[in-house]
């Protein structure tokens, strides 16, 4: 499994992934699974993705093989006019691959399949948000539901819909998403650190600050061990039952 | 889906239950999960289930209608010399009315499936809590996982985890019992209000504190009101991380 989150802020877009893969318990790894492509002035995309690992690789590999060939007929997910355009681009994409592994017999129904978000900006045009399913179709985060997971949702789901709100600070929001991995993190085996960050600033169109954050990181274990004390705080100022 | 959650606590065993049934979402219902038995002085058990309803309801059915006839060869759970001895006559009376079922015609994997969680307390010995499978087998609660779940348990089991402590009150598990429903009910259409709760009190071996619960309650909405902005607070405690 894997654990991934996008907020759609005010100030711009701020990307979560984990990096744990694994096949069954004993065969674990760690993989980049947040990856952000720019053209240096006119487009910024970032995308996350869940699923079989192959799979994954295997479109973003193709999107980087389209960058560098630019005598390819097929084109460039940087080169498209709009945020709908590249995931539309994206999302056929991803279909493609599974249809070419699924067609070659092997017959188990969702072995091939992955879950991808992916948010950035085109220039002249808002930042965007979007979560593309295995069939190549797609939904956008909005004003109702300003983020999107994918992967292992639901230990760190509870959180982000009480606290999250568009307009609080970048700040406030990494340590949001924090608080959820952790969640995860301390639930679920198949999630695991580190974590990679990037947070994209609206209207800048270039690459924001990214940060892979580690076990050992010193923010990380402040929130992980003052979050379980900050919790009981919480837990114990509600009154109790009186029967 | 359902929710379901066994505490074993130094004081007793506390037990809370929704009662959301569901066919797709439209087909929608309130059934009653928990079920109570004691023969006043020497048993207890209390059986809460997750799963088909057409098996969990046949499940405490025969448990019921082996105790009013004394002239049946299969004995009544009641008799039983211990809890362990319980665990197993339902575990095997699971697997028969799945078994039934399905040696029916029906050939989908899962369907006739149920997980029912079992505590409760012999004479004699001490309160114990079971998870048992559709397979028949069971896992016992225990010092290290003093805490069983079944059905819909990811939303609600991070609170669990940092919070849940056996040496509490009864008064504090029941509110935590809340804030781990109301976050699934939050995050879940298909578990639902009202909630039952019992009380079992260590050593009694009698029927404890029943009660429902449901959405006007007023200590339940105490709760559900309280610990969005208790959370909040616990949230904003922690510190930003400075870039």
């Amino acid at each position: 499994m894997t654990y991934c989150v996008g907020l759609k802020m005010n100030r711009g877009l701020v990307f979560m992934s984990d990096t744990r893969t694994n096949a069954g318990v004993d065969n674990i790894s760690t993989f980049r699974k947040m990856f952000t492509w720019t053209d240096g002035g006119d487009t910024v995309v970032t995308l996350m993705t869940a699923g079989n690992l192959a799979t994954t690789q295997a479109v973003v590999s193709t999107i980087d093989e389209r960058m560098k060939a630019p005598g390819d007929r097929t084109p460039s997910i940087l080169g498209l006019p709009s945020m709908y355009q590249i995931a539309r681009h994206v999302g056929q994409l991803l279909v493609d691959i599974i249809a070419e592994r699924a067609g070659g017999g092997m017959r188990a129904d969702s072995a091939f399949n992955a879950t991808i978000i992916l948010g950035g900006q085109v220039k002249g045009s808002e930042p965007r948000l979007f979560l593309i399913y295995p069939e190549g179709n797609f939904i956008e985060a909005s004003d109702d539901t300003p983020f999107l997971q994918i992967g292992e949702t639901k230990y760190g789901r509870p959180i982000l819909v009480r606290a999250f709100d568009p307009s609080m600070s970048f700040e406030a929001a990494v340590k949001l998403l924090l608080v959820s991995f952790d969640s995860t993190i301390k639930a679920n085996l198949s999630v695991g650190l580190p974590l990679d960050l990037h947070i994209y600033e609206r209207d800048s169109l270039r690459r924001g600050m990214e940060r892979r954050i580690r076990a050992e990181d010193p923010y990380f274990q402040t929130i992980s061990k003052g979050w379980g004390d900050a919790l009981k705080g919480a837990f114990d100022s509600l009154p109790d039952i009186t029967f």
